[in-house]
């Protein structure tokens, strides 16, 4: 799980009160593809599949999940290694992905040495689902009763996908926003849901690398209870993405694309 | 500045209402010494020559900020480009960092390659300030009004630093948490205050990697808003650095090295 009780004190009312409090798990998880080291990111230690398959698709590492010939999940001491072998009759495409690889990533921004790098080509989504303000109100009240690990320790964002149909369809954890996104990512893949037929949400601000992550899933409407920067807008207008933000019980604003938010 | 107003639809009680938003601006910033890229941050375009200095000595590319002989800023139309030309005299210790440097940093944790890049030895403080638990309340009061830009766009994270003669001598704001604090570590050293003297004050969770930078800076007090995580109070504990985590207007909670808070 990735919560774990820590002793503190706590000042409460002029007076110290001695006892435990759940945290956060925040673990070094190493991505390794073909015996190649790729990539370091700090992470929740929960749904770790999810996370290295969503993050080799969010970061163009792999097209479809079906590319995985085997992912090992190696607890080291001194972190989590996701070590993936990858089908070998994939040809050209896959071999030059693989020469790509050569270079970190990160986060998808940290770690890159050039500014040049930074300007990420992103591909542009299709039309899409339409929400009504009301379906938006809905996906929204949806997203704290299911942010079990947030319940317990109050410091972790969580990623979601909301479906017309089904609801609440998936959440995932982790100290990181990015890495909920990919973890998100995982999930949709495993159980091939289409992000462009719902909404994913995101309870935290949407960053420029959130959009290109967007982007690459083929998402259509991103919602985040906090604000857009404005770099993450102008990639979403060139991508295509409905960018909803400030998004709370009460409201919302809506960046790019409005048309796919109208009343019914 | 920071922030730009962006056209948006909001919708509220019911209806459409059209109007602008004030926004984070957020690009792309390079860190190039003596000509070589180093890495690459998404960050708030305010206090860069700060962001430089500071993400140079938490990072351990720079000891101390003399070594610089100067800093360019330059914005080109991809990012901005902080070009740091090192001072030659310092033989063999600066070319062996600058060895070290070949590899990409990132945020400090994202861009690593292997998991052991990811295990930074960190230095331990010495002694430091203590602060009485009403000391830590008045910091935590006098936050809030210095955060401007966060009044502005409500999306972006500020460090700071509360010293108990000065009160809050130094506040810098980002999208990025590492970044803000980056941004404080140069602020600190361009006025020579030194961070054992007081508190550093994050609006944001306490990660392993602003745990580590604390302790390049030499912090001994380091507050956050939110919770530590576990690997964050592993490191702390190494290092002597007391951490406080949920630190309210009603209360705090003290998670290590608890010596440093005593009521007088």
């Amino acid at each position: 799980m990735g919560a774990r009780a820590a002793p503190r004190r706590a000042w409460r009312a002029g007076g110290w009160v001695e006892g435990d409090r759940a945290l956060p798990e925040e673990v070094a998880v190493a991505f390794t593809y073909d015996g190649v080291s790729h990539a370091v990111m700090m992470a929740t230690p929960d749904d770790l599949r999810d996370f290295g398959i969503g993050f080799s698709l969010t970061e163009g590492i792999l097209e479809d999940a079906s590319e995985v010939e085997s992912l090992e999940v190696v607890s080291l001491p001194t972190g989590i290694d996701l070590r993936f072998w990858l089908r070998a009759d994939r040809g050209d495409a896959l071999a030059a992905r693989r020469r790509r690889m050569a270079g970190p990533v990160g986060c998808g921004m940290c770690g890159l040495e050039t500014l040049s790098q930074a300007q990420r080509a992103v591909p542009r989504v299709g039309q899409g689902a339409r929400f009504t303000p009301q379906e938006v109100a809905a996906a929204l009240e949806a997203l704290p009763p299911a942010q079990q690990l947030h319940a317990e320790t109050r410091a972790v964002h969580a990623a979601a996908f909301w479906h017309p149909a089904l609801g609440l369809a998936a959440l995932r954890e982790d100290v990181g926003r990015h890495n909920a996104m990919d973890k998100l990512a995982g999930a949709l893949a495993a159980r091939a849901l289409r992000p462009a037929d719902g909404m994913v949400l995101m309870t935290s601000r949407i960053s420029v690398e959130l959009v290109q992550k967007a982007a690459m899933m083929g998402v259509a409407v991103l919602a985040g209870v906090s604000a857009p920067t404005v770099l993450a807008l102008q990639v979403a207008e060139t991508a295509g993405i409905t960018v909803v933000g400030i998004a709370r019980r009460d409201g919302f604003e809506v960046f790019t694309h409005p048309w796919r938010i109208e009343e019914a």
